[in-house]
């Protein structure tokens, strides 16, 4: 059984060269907050006139800094930025103190930078119901914002990691009339993944030049696509944020830029299939496919019962192509679905159609499928034309090893 | 780590002594439906007059012997009846082949035992979508009909079981106007355990005289707290069939007895929680027990979050009362909570209180309760007079072991 040390075995062969974006500067510290001997706060400067979008989880029980974030982008401002996020403690259940900690850190971070405490972000990732000793950070922040250098998004990436195994980066650029703009983004989680919202935090950086109203929108609509269809274990935390900020120091006009869209779209895709390679435990790679169910909203149901089954995680795990699993998914989703119409695929390998195994099936076709890291589980429901296609991992001994023991 | 073949350590000490039931004879048989050298078929005859209710998955991909119990069961019909159960296979996902197999036995089952076949009852369990060799049942049935005996329940209660650790069984008497009236019921399951519903295989007898209407309302009403407020997993089978015999055979009237009622509650409720204290790998049995919710379908909603909640399951495995995760799934689960009016206890022990750790919690105390068998994890909601009560046992390398190494 692999350490809970190691790197997961999913994760990329290095972490990627990530382009400057112009107007962010980044830097790190080793504040203490829990973690020794390793950066436990990063602080990102936005050059005037960034604009901010976001998405963020759902829980009803969401964290202090979630909240005011969330406050904080509906308001129209401009001036410059700042994004600061600690790792260890995330602030979460944390009554009074929880608001005063986050009151604290974006006030000392607004003095640091220069910046209005209004357009100060905060973040926070770690154990749950602790008091954050907010005045770690803020002692720091005089020392952040004199550091700060605009190669450092790979130390950024590293210092929000709490159980991940690697740091997270994606990047993308696109010419539009000649011109270049970058996106470069990072990202942490490895548990507590599911959808609304499913990514633990994430950071995205471009110099386009774009309102606030097109870029939510952008935003809003990827992550429907991308980080609220990935699961690694059905849960959700309390601290899941998504911030994009665009400096607009390119000049370059992208509303209504398809190529932009899409880079974007691309940059978050790439995050959130990051999270899930670095899933706690995970030894696979699995993308869910639906096709032909009622609607698309139904699809992302089964799709999502199957991703979440324990029974068809640990099959994954265990490379055996028990196509059974899946139709007891489909049945279980509560969505539409017609068991003499069900087709199952395993990578390019047909197990089931029409409600019964495939005339021509080889298990040992299917099985070899599930020998390898990445799989795909393609279902057909076979009523409609609603699609939807989820990501997640199987679920391993590994996962039971860091659940078991460590409190998070 | 505990082999897949040990008892579960949560097992009851013994089998019960069940009582014998006027009108109940059972047989079994090894028919080699798939496993060898075991019984796997078991054969129950009820006497003229049985009164026949029922429960079953709401999968909608359920199999076609739990789709024939539906039909049979809102027919009124009188006479014998028969109740025929296999082992290794459960005919689910079988097309066409799977209808033929359910009209053959239960086709030659009301042959052999005189019965009308619109009486006899069948279900299946075991891999799904391998084809049932039928024949292999049908040519024991003669031989089953020649061998009942009352006294056969708890053979009964070994034929049925696939993963399980051990065979379960429950029982109760009630006195009515100074007259006994016995119930005895034995179910099977362990994995696949899950809401909607939760059983796998019950099969509960009684020498009670009482109405179909009047029967299937007590047991539609008590499968509700019982097997449909147990998971083990969160996943759902295609076979899930609960099926309650009234013979009559006391001559007691028990229509609108409360004791009758309760007694029949009592063992389902026994059976229930005997399935999950055989869930695959568990080692702890967990209560859940939610207060205070806006209603009492919210308060279920938050209860099966956090029963169905992998974080909460491996915490509980690794005995840490890691009360952050239950803020978590509170938060995670759709139903309304306010943050500031959560309370939390594992056991006796208060561990939040209005939105925050209690200021007299003691880690010591509330890690001394998690390491028992029995836990219990109370959460009052703070906002409305909503209960529910559920159970799930823990999630462990075992689980692992078992589901991702063996073809259920």
């Amino acid at each position: 059984m692999a350490s809970i040390t190691d790197v997961s075995p999913l994760a990329p062969a290095a972490f990627p060269d990530l382009p400057v974006i112009d107007g962010v500067a980044f830097a790190t510290a080793a504040a203490g907050v829990k973690y020794q001997g390793r950066t436990d706060v990063m602080l990102a400067t936005l050059t005037a006139g960034t604009v901010v979008a976001g998405a963020f989880t759902r829980s009803s029980t969401r964290s202090a800094s979630v909240l005011d974030c969330q406050a904080k982008l509906g308001k129209a401002s401009s001036g410059t930025a700042a994004i600061v996020v600690n790792s260890g403690n995330s602030n979460a259940f944390t009554g009074k103190g929880g608001v005063e900690s986050v009151e604290a850190i974006t006030a000392a971070t607004a003095q640091a930078c220069g910046t209005l405490q209004e357009r100060v972000f905060t973040s926070s990732t770690g154990v749950i119901g602790e008091p954050l000793p907010h005045a770690r950070i803020t002692a720091v922040l005089d020392t952040l914002s004199n550091t700060t250098s605009p190669a450092g998004i790979a130390d950024a990436a590293k210092a929000i990691m709490t159980t991940d195994t690697f740091p997270k980066g994606a990047s993308a650029s696109v010419e539009i009339d000649g011109e270049t703009v970058s996106i470069a983004g990072i990202a942490k989680g490895s548990g507590m993944i599911a959808p609304d919202m499913a990514t633990m935090l994430v950071y995205i950086f471009t110099d386009a030049l774009i309102g606030q109203d097109a870029l939510q929108s952008l935003v809003s609509k990827s992550n429907a696509q991308t980080f609220n269809c990935i699961t690694v274990d059905s849960d959700t935390s309390t601290s899941d944020s998504l911030i994009v900020a665009a400096t607009g120091a390119s000049g370059v006009n992208v509303e209504g830029q398809d190529a932009f869209a899409d880079a974007l779209h691309g940059v978050m895709l790439d995050l959130a299939h990051q999270v899930v390679r670095d899933g706690e435990g995970a030894t696979k790679f699995v993308e869910v496919i639906v096709t032909g169910a009622a609607t698309d909203a139904e699809a992302k149901q089964h799709a999502m019962a199957i991703a979440n089954s324990p029974l068809i995680k640990t099959a994954v795990a265990g490379e055996d192509p028990n196509w059974g699993r899946v139709v007891m998914a489909v049945g279980k989703s509560g969505a539409t679905a017609d068991r003499d119409r069900l087709s199952i695929r395993f990578g390019d390998v047909e197990v089931a159609k029409d409600g019964w195994r495939s005339a021509d099936y080889s298990e040992d076709a299917a099985a070899a499928h599930m020998k390898g890291t990445d799989i795909v589980i393609g279902v057909d429901i076979g009523i409609g034309s609603g699609t939807a296609t989820v990501w997640t991992c199987d679920l391993t001994h590994g996962y039971i090893s860091i659940n078991a023991d460590y409190r998070s």
